[in-house]
């Protein structure tokens, strides 16, 4: 999938694409969808191989890429980048003509029939040029992202798989510890869960298979995170009898939600919610949304909220916090049942 | 707020209500809503006593209120029942009158202002009979929950404590474990998180003093709960080198994330996922949902996902899984762009 979305974006832009794949029906089906052409090329007129296989498949068809096409730059899109580069070392070729990238952009899809030429659109795509690496093959790399429509970052490959440790692999796994614990948590306790529960346990649901492959190829950078988090965790255990210890990890934790880059990449803006009840007839959204448009406020964010029990549910439109009365009083006026944003305790 | 909300909802359910208060304006401001009445009362005659004060002045005002009306049940709506049984033991006094509650309601905002009468409607409102409650107090306060319009659930103070330790207090501080630890990630790094790191983080951005009391007030229960956690994270750490070990912990996280009761209490349904890109223009939201009416597929949640660095956003609309296609055809035949469900990896 992603494979042939680069060869979707690079003939968007213009560029001569020619596509291979061990499946032969795969070069068939991107190539009907406008990726590139099945065609024989010239191996030494090639200027970029983008090689998109499995994680356990990226060394060998690295290396064989640079053998087959000796001028060309080899790039990648794995999702971890120090294990291949470990893996191409000790082969004694020469890696000048290798850079690494991650476009951050995919889904659980895979093959080439879920390939958009947009994927990669304003996503982040990282380019992780090693030590080694020619700066005319860095900047074919670059030349590829800005092509396909990414936000460029570079980033060597050991700070890319640490990024990827600490804000990717490691929320999984915390993720994961969390919603593990649930298992043995009588159903009748489970009633009592809200939506802070299920904010933090829902990438938990994800496919354990393609997450324990992501992870063990970032062994050792998620293994360090994780060693300072279970300390972390320890010294709140070793302090839990004082409230100020309590307090001060309670609030180191909100420190770091405001370190992390808001909407559009700007500073976090905590909007105001307006919670409307959505009533269980058919329209009823379309309707809400014509009157929100008439109220004139701009909607920064939204998600709707269930009750157990209770079949209909209730609207939160996020707000910048000086237009939430505004919406607020049009929204009764317009005649919804308007509600406080309950946050269970 | 929960007080005046109680004295609204049993006014409106037929129910003549007196208030008291420390503070002698909230009864003014309460009084003024239609939660009751500033009046003296005959305190023999009163049924039934709800005390809403802050955690540390439960056990006082419960103590007090038996004494003053000798005949009503008297309940509080504090969200930790253990710590104010304790504290209420050792006074000898007879607790057959006395039973606690809880309702899974409310929100950060304090003071009568914020009262609503529908507050309790379809919440779950846990009534928590101790061993020496009568079983007429009981009654009484599930009567409470009833006039009220809440969901009823009856469990012992015990009980009630680890649930709420296992699916909110817990919860609060593994967020708040992961949060912060982005404080020291670098904000190069910062820029690769997605969507899944925000989820996990997000009760993370709660009042850490509010927190720091109710965690404060059900120390037991959390750091049993708490422990377990720490020991489950220790097993990960040393198993870390074996793919099957970290298998099992991601798979076991997504055998909790199905143990979560869904929307409206029913087993969970995995939705699909139709994306569609929200213009960056007014009314797009109002139009859209138009669309999505138009198409006469049933709307069973939704969100808007963001890029860094784009104004417009996705407008994530789950399904069920067979009319997923047929949407997204209709929202294709409607103008609209239509992108794959995007997961980060």
């Amino acid at each position: 999938m992603v494979g042939a979305s680069v060869g979707c974006a690079l003939r968007a832009a213009g560029v001569s694409v020619y596509l291979a794949d061990e499946v032969s029906s795969h070069v068939q089906v991107a190539a009907s969808l406008g990726a590139g052409v099945a065609d024989e090329c010239d191996p030494a007129a090639i200027r970029l191989v983008v090689v998109a296989v499995p994680p356990d498949a990226l060394a060998d068809v690295i290396a064989s890429s640079l053998a087959t096409y000796p001028n060309a730059t080899v790039t990648d899109v794995g999702s971890v980048k120090g294990a291949v580069l470990a893996a191409l070392r000790p082969r004694g070729l020469d890696l000048s003509r290798y850079v690494g990238s991650h476009p951050m952009a995919g889904s659980h899809r895979a093959g080439p029939l879920a390939a958009r030429a947009d994927m990669f659109v304003d996503r982040t795509w990282v380019v992780t040029p090693h030590d080694t690496s020619a700066a005319h093959a860095v900047l074919d790399a670059e030349e590829l992202v800005r092509r396909c429509g990414g936000r460029l970052v570079v980033m060597g490959p050991a700070h890319h798989d640490e990024a990827v440790a600490q804000v990717s692999h490691v929320p999984q796994l915390v993720s994961a510890l969390m919603a593990g614990s649930l298992v043995d948590v009588p159903a009748e306790h489970l009633q009592l869960a809200g939506s802070g529960l299920r904010d933090v346990t829902r990438i938990a649901g994800s496919s354990p298979e393609l997450w324990q492959q992501i992870i063990g190829a970032n062994r050792v950078a998620v293994l360090h995170e994780l060693r300072e988090l279970s300390a972390s965790l320890d010294d709140l255990v070793a302090a839990f009898d004082d409230p100020d210890a309590v307090a001060a990890f309670l609030a180191r934790g909100q420190d770091g939600t405001r370190a992390l880059p808001g909407k559009h990449g700007a500073p976090t803006v905590a909007f105001a919610r307006v919670v409307v009840v959505i009533p269980d007839e058919p329209g009823a959204l379309a309707r809400l949304f014509r009157d929100i448009e008439a109220a004139g406020v701009n909607v920064e964010d939204l998600s709707i909220e269930h009750d157990l029990g209770r079949k209909a549910g209730f609207l939160s439109i996020q707000v910048l916090p000086e237009r939430a009365a505004e919406l607020r009083a049009a929204m009764i006026d317009a005649g919804w049942q308007v509600r406080d944003n309950d946050t269970t305790i």
